[in-house]
């Protein structure tokens, strides 16, 4: 059966698939939604025996490598190979079919032509196989064709009562029962580390990189196509795998964000996840979109997504393995203040500037740490931070510094540098080590020419970089990660005022005769305020008359708006008239504005600072709350943030806090302080709104004004659709 | 001599020093202002013979590992070592001092300790030698005992007509002749690259790095404390260098930013300069600002000085090589659009987002290409941009797909990643070079998986990365700089309507009695009016009643302003008093103001664009032009940027479209447009101004409001100082 095995071309090194749009992860996931000991997912990854269709005697072949991967990682169990055209697979008997096998087999790995995967299916659950993984290409990552395939390969996979990794996916490593089902050119040593990939290529690149430091891998599962088993399958899977200590993602795409956000907040605070997911600009979105529908995902809800579930992002898979090497070697830091010790002033200012792009903070030395310094470094050296020892410091001058750095209650990490120009970069580490054991505080090392010495190493793990920079971003995103489990993620508080009835008769009678509606600006109002989002005074007049009546009745001066929501949805700048100051103003004001539909009178708002509240979908992701600094030239700056839903009365204070423009809101140059408080509670009003209204497509209060008086909504638009 | 070799401890890896701030480079410098000839520096880069004064026999010394160096390096000429107690060192004949040596020296190497220097460099002068490198350490980077040392030396060094490199440096290297006289434990291979440092141990690194990724050096040259020969000199030198056709630098200050930019500008339109400047933040600043004052300029400047002088600017010392390895390899791209090619779909993706990082644009690939690749790939590839071959690519598919792909032109350049899980790496990289032969667009390798395939190398140096991301960065910083040099300069026009006797005569009477002063608003406006800076009217008022006839004059509504410049540098809002609509609203006003001095009045500003352009100095910098976005937020998000004079039309064009908020003077979401040819004349007229009158010490227009009636200052503040 060799010649089907060399049909299997082109190769593809799996990618995400070009996904059909019906066919998205997490929709067929809903028989598996037990715990996760009902997930299978043991089957595949933990299983007692391995058949291999498709095993090949061509060298070249994929059936070939993942057999010689099997037989050398050191299995356990039996491994039959199956081809119908040879007697032995490199020196393994073979089987003609898996019918054929005598005894029982858990996990089947299938490196057939697509078009024979079905049948090959089919004989797999005759057999009570409960595992399989699908290496072949030539399913949805191909187009129509391919995705009826792969309904049909999940139709028989679930009838069959088996899990499924794949299709299209370089196969799955678990180095605690020797497995390795791939065809990697490379396997990393046994360790505690579990990798998921979305991508083969940058999978294999993760593993070759792992390998190249001695990071020990747990397991590795190349995702694929993701017909059945899921990023969020898999989370739910090592959460409870002694094995797993730390979980790494390569990802383009989220199946089904709001479960993920769920299991990754609960998983970070045992296991840390670092992840890289691609497709950061909106050209890389093209491109990952051009192989997977699911993944146009802009980056706002990426970002949001795992800042706020405890994981930690990375941009590059490089990045990826820095951060790793330091988590799983180091105790997390107690804060944000590293101090840097080395023996020459260069590399020393450039590793402020790294630390300081990496979010840590460079800060001085207690003055009993400085003294002592200075005692036995001499008058030569600087024991400020950055310590430099200058070149003569001897492997003894770095232990002894070291030490009493780790020791100083300033300091809650240490990256170290070294030139190796008079102390050989070993016997330095060897120092480091010994200055560091005991020290509860994470040090990693920044060995320079790696020409002179490469490939210095420290037997004890601590991560030893070439460079200051990667050294740096590392304790930055490991410092940054220990504060989210520190942080106190608040509660979402109980509010008063709310009307969920009137809001909900209110959502019915717009979506009566229609699916998708704008709402006019006074009903929008009423929709808000049923949630005690205070927004601005906002009554309908019928005519000139009655709108100067209105005028009276909220004071002079006023402002008149064309309402209609089908039209205020589709223009830049509401119609409007504005600071109408008497009933004259008024009449002529509504007389302009009533062709274009009804006409509404608010009071002028006070002065404050202009805000922008809103809600956006971004696909799978559910509603997200945006929260930003209002005004033209402000939204050029794009100057705002998003949050997933729901949020805590922390999250309120952190997002009215966070801008870059926040300043404003408290005190900034003489202007009186804003109401914070209630600005925070109109957010958490608003995020309410959002989880309890599903119909709510889209909502945007621009602007909010807050001022010391309160923070009031002063235009509302709602977009409705039934969903 | 050795045991006086020996106490040359502590032993310091040369840095900047800790600079006394009377002694700034450039000082010094008047007497060799000459042609390049003139500078005298050949008799320290390229000298006929050598004497090392130091030379030691015990091996850790650094007058021993100088003197193996230059032996090692294959030096034509004859070398001297010079030491009173050994007959010979490292098997050369010693002599007990200078003096004994029967032929001339050009160049002396000076290893003493810090005391014993200046008698030694007299004995250079009584000998006739021209050219110095004085490496030990204990002058102006020690303090004041230090500096006072320095002082002395450089007094001896021009005394005796030579040039001087150092003190407290690492040495220099010339690989033409062979000469190696750095204590530095690698030596680069020879080759065109010359390198600058400030810091010993980033020179060493950056030998480092070449040495491992094989680039080739031309000259080095370890600056230390500069006391006489400076950056600019060795820059101006270089220029006439034939074996010189790329400058590396490492810098943390700059002596003469107004000498090195004249010189840069010029340099890199033959010779492309590439920096990495220490201190890029305020943390970092301080760092470098502690062992040299000169240091601590903010890296706006530094920023401004770089990017409008045509260097390419880099964060680290490693992007600084890969940037060197694409320049030195490849051509010059002809724009910006790149075309990434691989055998996998996830890095592709991260290739992407890395280059739109970079500034590249990943732009589609013409038709008629895209259809070649798809006859040629099958119907698995993916062909638009970013080309995914799939993992089945072979070698010949990468030569035919990059041919067809570097002949479209929608292409400036080309990225090409390889996994190398079923073709070799270095197969590829072949076939990659074939492809590339003839095409005059440059074109860089991410080979992945460097544990499997370590040191993939190109034979005919195409820069090979591991990773798509330094690939993209150095492409990205590569086209800048063409775009760079294709960039019309522009020309500083001939303004009219200045009349600079006006101006003159104003700050002349301004500074009559005194050497620093805060001109009052009206003063201020007036100056700004002498050259043509269009300034709202403001008219000084003595009375209540004469601000009424002013404002009748200029016409309702008005603004009273406290006018005194005393007062107005000193607070965040100048007192005022805005939209006074009668002779009643104007008197009242005046009441409360003119307690605190004069006050003006002046017409109400109609609506426009804020913005706030400004003169800053930084430190030797001299003035430095500032143009922003105006109004509280957008200066919290310090949208804005900063321009070295003379201003040329193209520069003032630039500025005025390069903020992020650039969009609002543009007709901004229905908003009428700016007129930006009158913002563009302003922004001239303040440079002139700045150029002409080196009394001003800071200027600032705030806000600038711009509309569709011109561009005019309403608030001016004005500081003068005696230089």
């Amino acid at each position: 059966m060799s010649g089907v095995t060399r049909k299997i071309t082109p190769t593809r090194v799996p990618e995400p698939a070009r996904v059909d749009p019906v066919l998205v992860e997490g929709e067929h996931l809903e028989p598996y939604e037990l715990d996760p000991e009902g997930l299978g997912l043991g089957h595949v990854l933990a299983p007692c025996s391995v058949a291999l269709i498709g095993a090949s005697r061509d060298e070249r072949a994929i059936g070939h490598r993942l057999l010689l991967n099997l037989l050398a990682a050191g299995f356990q169990g039996p491994i039959f190979p199956v081809n119908p055209h040879a007697e032995s697979v490199a020196g393994v008997p073979a089987f003609a079919s898996i019918r054929d096998i005598p005894d029982s087999v858990e996990l089947a790995v299938i490196a057939v032509p697509a078009a024979a995967v079905p049948a090959v299916v089919d004989e797999c659950a005759e057999r009570g196989v409960r595992g399989l993984v699908v290496v072949s290409a030539g399913f949805r990552e191909i187009g129509r064709e391919g995705a009826a395939r792969e309904r049909r390969l999940l139709q028989r996979v679930r009838e069959g009562g088996m899990r499924l990794v794949g299709p299209n996916c370089l196969g799955i490593m678990n180095t605690a029962i020797g497995l390795d089902a791939t065809f990697a050119p490379v396997r990393p040593p046994p360790g505690k580390i579990t990798v998921l990939s979305q991508s083969g290529a940058l999978g294999v690149a993760l593993l070759d990189g792992m390998a190249r430091l001695g990071l020990g891998l747990s397991s590795f599962v190349s995702i694929g196509n993701r017909a059945d088993v899921s990023s969020n399958d898999l989370l739910r899977y090592w959460e409870d795998d002694d094995a797993t200590e730390i979980v790494l993602l390569y990802l383009e795409s989220f199946g089904n964000p709001r479960k993920f956000s769920q299991i990754a907040r609960r998983l970070v605070r045992s296991k840390p996840i670092v992840a890289v997911t691609a497709g950061r600009s909106a050209a890389g979105r093209r491109a990952a979109s051009s192989h997977t529908a699911a993944a146009a995902t802009s980056d706002d809800a990426v970002e949001a997504l795992l800042a706020q579930t405890g994981v930690i992002r990375v941009d590059t898979p490089e990045q990826l393995l820095d951060v790793t090497r330091v988590l799983t070697s180091q105790p997390l830091p107690a804060g944000d203040r590293v101090a840097i010790v080395g023996n020459s002033g260069g590399p020393g200012v450039l590793a402020v500037d790294a630390c300081v792009d990496a979010g840590l903070r460079v800060t001085q030395l207690g003055e009993s740490t400085q003294y002592e310094l200075r005692r036995l470094l001499g008058p030569h050296a600087a024991v400020e931070n950055p310590v430099d020892m200058i070149a003569s410091a001897t492997a003894a001058h770095y232990e002894q510094t070291l030490s009493r750095v780790l020791a100083d209650d300033a300091v809650d990490m240490a990256l170290v540098i070294h030139t190796p120009i008079v102390e050989p970069a070993d016997d330095v580490v060897a120092a480091i080590e010994r200055a560091v054991v005991g020290a509860r505080k994470p040090v990693v090392v920044a060995a320079l020419l790696p020409a002179v010495t490469p490939g210095v190493a420290s037997p004890r793990a601590l991560p030893c970089f070439t460079s200051p920079e990667p050294a740096a971003l590392a304790l930055g995103r490991v410092a940054r990660h220990a504060a989210w489990l520190r942080r106190d993620p608040g509660v979402v508080p109980e509010l008063a005022d709310i009307d969920s009835e009137a809001a909900r008769a209110l959502v019915e009678d717009a979506l009566q005769h229609h699916d998708d509606v704008w709402l006019d600006l006074d009903r929008a109002v009423a929709l808000v305020r049923a949630y005690g989002v205070p927004a601005i005074a906002t009554r309908r007049a019928a005519s000139a008359d009655a709108a100067a009546l209105l005028a009276e009745d909220l004071g002079f001066p006023v402002v008149l708006k064309a309402a209609s929501g089908a039209i205020l949805h589709k223009t830049e700048v509401a119609a409007l008239r504005l600071d109408l100051r008497d009933a004259d103003a008024v009449c002529r004001a509504f007389a302009e504005l009533a062709p274009a539909g009804p006409v509404v009178v608010q009071p002028m708002a006070g002065p404050g600072v202009e805000l922008i509240v809103g809600l956006v979908r971004r696909r799978a992701f559910g509603p997200l709350l945006m929260f930003g600094a209002g005004g033209v030239a402000t939204e050029l700056l794009a100057d705002r943030a998003f949050h997933i839903l729901p949020l805590t009365d922390v999250d309120a204070r952190e997002l009215v806090r966070g801008l870059r423009s926040s300043p404003r809101l408290f005190g900034y140059r003489g202007a009186p302080p804003a109401d914070v408080a209630e600005l925070e509670a109109l957010l958490l009003r608003v995020g309410q709104l959002a989880c309890e209204i599903p119909e709510l497509e889209e909502l945007d209060l621009n602007p909010v004004i807050a001022s010391p008086r309160g923070a009031v909504a002063v235009d509302v638009k709602v977009h409705l659709r039934r969903p």
